[in-house]
């Protein structure tokens, strides 16, 4: 079959994928396709991430005189992917071409450049033919060995597709853009359109902007007492958690979005700056109200912050069941909860240094807390609204 | 019975006590040490508070005419929490008084010269009954509304006995001490000892830097696309969560504690503009090391934050299982795992906008992880390792 002929609707057409770069993105786009019953075709040029890729049921090494792939994913560093899409276009002269990096108009930018140097080239570089991607379901680890089929779950999937900046015109065909789509709803994710730039520009506030803020706090503990840390609670363990994250990785992120996320940190650097000279004279007139503006724009931007399932911010009641630290005892409530018929969206535990006593937080629609309250404490559980 | 001339070991002897201040705090200290015996007065210059604590069981409204207390707890706002102190000393002069603000030093500076200030007054100020102490279980909402009395379950409450700045020795008796302990044990707290100033500088990286932090990434977002946001992950909503909180509290508390938080603003307000200069050009020479050293410092820090029940960092192996988002699955989940014999120490739910879908992560201690991972697979369920 050829994927620009066809739309995916004609039947459960299953083209064959070639994924290049099988680190936790590619090999889990590759497990998540060939559960959809696509062909996958491997290549790394890691000789050992291609065979964990293999081995973890990814797809089969692609050998000399294979069939030629008719989509072929990208998922290469962010630093060689504009190479990498510019070589698969010319190699594979009917394929639809995706790349799935974290960034896409610097990529763009540079695909064009490619394209205009080999424009006198026997076989140009079809850029009709190049849909750019981002599925956002980055991971703390990386490496195929943490790669699954299930990491786009649920999660959005970004199609950033080019236009000509001359008339405005969509760049690739309708029908390499609707096989993008189909590539991410068959791996689960949910798929959202936008400009390439207008995706810098939201993943730098959304993405890049939190990750520089926990890494830039967590920095700051490397040389903290041991005693100080002994008294962390949830507050700094959630706000530091991605500071976990691959240094490589972000160097390039950020390398190739420096601009807007730049222009961020100088917002960021003015209201640290601003908080210093309130903090300095905290009595002095207007220093109690500029702190307080602080915290208060930070609950409004917080309550624009979508819950999980996309529901609107906190539209969850949350109830909290006290439970023994021992097996069986959580599994126990959720059994009581499914007797009741009431889903738990949410839910998390919360306990700390010492003691055996754990508290189970309970996600409900706002309708059936008081129900579900009502028949945990009937139960014999000891509950305690939230 | 005089609490200063007996040991919380003389039985179990339940002083009085009276808690000035029912707000979170003030009312979940009522509740619990009712629980636990103790005949409990309440007072705010809230008439509302006051009979919102009472109605929830954080005890009685004290009366004109109602016997003294034994120990007093003042829970007030950090503000007038020196001057509450002073008056309950001079008011009481059998009383253990403690406090529970989130800042020690500069409220025992207050202390002091309102101590000297009263010295030639017929009852002074006596120090030697006053014990400084924090209880770190805020929330991000507040009122007694929000109160329980499992609060401090396993929850730090650092214990803060002043020393004479001349001689070097501690001023509360012990036995003032030992009391502010027990009261901090019969929460169900964990109980640490500080230094007034080693308390705050503490605080200052491992609290009020999150919340700095959590603050200016969620103003941000203020004025962001509803498309940005909708790209929404767990890393921004983890790193804003605390954004949530309550302004007024966090005016008092930045206020009160300017100095240390200060000196870690210069720091960050540093590693932000280097790193503005960075991303200014980043394929300028050492641009890349730059920023990788950034991440990986805050990968060296995060390491440090130790885990949950105080384990060490990262202490426990991950699953994942994939469940259907309806009632009864995350329960049916658990039920297996309790078949198994395993303890699930931490669990989340992993799952985002659109799909009716979840994923449930459960930590476990590493030993059990491979053992649990093919018992979940064989009793059916989809399980990913994590």
């Amino acid at each position: 079959m050829n994927p620009l002929s066809t739309t995916p609707d004609a039947g459960r057409e299953t083209p064959r994928v070639l994924i290049r770069g099988t680190g936790l993105l590619g090999a889990s786009i590759g497990i998540g396709l060939r559960a959809d019953g696509h062909e996958v075709q491997l290549s790394d040029p890691s000789g050992t991430a291609e065979a964990i890729a293999r081995d973890i049921g990814a797809g089969s090494i692609r050998e000399v005189g294979d069939p030629d792939p008719e989509i072929v994913v990208i998922a290469a560093p962010p630093e060689v992917v504009a190479e990498e899409v510019a070589d698969a276009l010319v190699e594979f002269p009917q394929a639809v071409v995706l790349d799935v990096a974290s960034v896409k108009a610097e990529i763009l930018r540079a695909l064009r450049e490619l394209a205009d140097g080999r424009a006198d080239e026997v076989t140009p570089v079809d850029l009709t033919r190049y849909v750019g991607t981002h599925p956002m379901a980055g991971r703390e680890q990386s490496g195929p060995v943490a790669a699954r089929g299930e990491l786009f779950t649920s999660m959005p999937w970004v199609i950033t597709p080019a236009q000509d900046p001359a008339t405005g015109e969509q760049v690739p065909t309708q029908a390499a853009v609707a096989w993008a789509e189909e590539v991410a709803r068959r791996c689960g994710a949910t798929v959202h359109y936008m400009d390439p730039q207008e995706h810098d520009d939201s993943v730098a506030l959304i993405s890049h902007l939190p990750q520089i803020a926990a890494s830039l706090v967590a920095s700051r503990l490397q040389d903290a007492p041991t005693s100080a840390l002994a008294l962390a609670g949830n507050g700094l363990r959630d706000v530091t958690r991605i500071a976990a994250s691959d240094p490589n990785l972000w160097v390039q992120i950020l390398s190739s979005n420096a601009a807007p996320v730049v222009e961020i940190l100088h917002g960021l650097r003015d209201d640290v700056a601003r908080l210093i000279r309130t903090l300095e004279d905290p009595r002095a007139p207007g220093s109690q109200a500029d702190i307080a503006q602080l915290i208060s724009e930070g609950n409004s931007g917080r309550a624009r912050v979508p819950g999980k399932h996309g529901a609107p911010p906190q539209s969850f009641a949350r109830l909290i069941v006290i439970v023994d630290d021992r097996p069986g005892q959580i599994a126990a409530v959720l059994n009581d909860v499914a007797k009741v018929g009431v889903n738990v969206e949410d839910m998390r535990m919360d306990h700390s240094a010492g003691h055996q006593v754990g508290m189970v937080e309970l996600s409900v629609l706002p309708g059936r807390r008081d129900e579900l309250a009502e028949a945990l404490t009937d139960f014999g559980w000891k509950v305690v609204q939230s």
